[in-house]
């Protein structure tokens, strides 16, 4: 194509990098901020730039932070006996936006993966039993996905964790609220028998 | 929700101004860019800021560009006995990417619409008869979206531009390549009869 102009293609490329934007949305959007004005454009550079620079781990949970402590464990009013098990900080956010839990959370860094080469010391497991011992936790609650890595992570952090004397629980298994029991997969129907509850 | 992460907000928010971009895909997005090294947020940073600097509109034919002409009229091997009138510049990227056309363009920057108080006065009609007069053009190819805006503003530009005596053409409608005529709409079936050609 004789007619690009360069400034517009490599912006289209940048978005294009991004995860679920093709070639069409990255276009729509460029002239979408070709027709913003210059304040607005500054600020975006700006809050890319910014987040690349604050953000940072908690040293404690390792939840992202832009302090040395995340804004969940400097909160007095967080439940410290309750400390719930993710896989990476993103889940934070999404058991945070239902907002029923009140504990404390402990983010892994990954799940256990052979395949990946990913064993338990790649985890922050070590640092978690730290914690339990420092807070004197009384419940963990595993988050983890209910894939085959998950699955055995959890397996194994349920063994690795046995001896503290705590209690473990995992998040209910079940049909999403709103779901449609026609749609629903096997194993899926099979863990909410297996997981009902008196009504 | 009090686990906010500030710079993590502001970018989130930054994403979800975009067209195509809900807040469940400007977090996915957020998150990716997180994991990716210092050197890549700042490329991103900079193609932002590079492009609304840089580009600006083509004297001749309010194409975008980064030059007072743009890339399409610098180009000595295009035809400029014609011109194909869009009502944006971002028209003019798509109909380069099918290759087809080899003339001139001129973006009017809008159509006509007494809704949206869009007189001719607001369209580059002026500056598209001096560019008439002065390139000798002799088709003028009308590429305007098949709406309403678009077919009064076609009818306009038709009436203004005959005491030149050029030819002036309009896009052919039909069927889509690749589309179904069960799924086709009436108009759409009904001018591609209209305008059905010789096998």
């Amino acid at each position: 194509m004789s007619a690009q102009i360069k400034s517009i293609e490599n912006l289209i490329n940048e978005f294009k990098k991004l995860p679920g934007i093709g070639p069409k949305s990255a276009r729509r959007i460029v002239f979408y901020l070709l027709k913003q004005n210059e304040k607005d454009i500054l600020s975006f550079a700006d809050a890319l730039i910014d987040m690349k620079k604050k953000v940072k781990f908690c040293k404690n949970c390792f939840n992202l932070s832009e302090e040395d402590e995340c804004p969940i464990c400097k909160d007095n009013s967080r439940n410290t006996s309750t400390i719930c098990i993710v896989e990476k900080a993103s889940d934070i956010m999404v058991i945070e936006s239902a907002g029923e839990y009140k504990g404390l959370y402990h983010v892994l860094g990954g799940l256990l993966s052979p395949i990946e080469n990913i064993g338990p010391e790649e985890l922050k497991i070590s640092q978690l039993i730290d914690r339990i011992n420092r807070l004197k936790v009384t419940e963990i609650i595993l988050a983890l996905n209910s894939t085959v890595e998950g699955d055995s992570t959890a397996t194994y952090l349920n063994k690795a964790l046995k001896y503290l004397g705590i209690k473990i629980t995992k998040l209910a298994s079940g049909l999403p609220v709103g779901g449609d029991i026609e749609y629903a997969d096997q194993i899926t129907i099979g863990r909410a028998i297996s997981g009902r509850r008196e009504f």
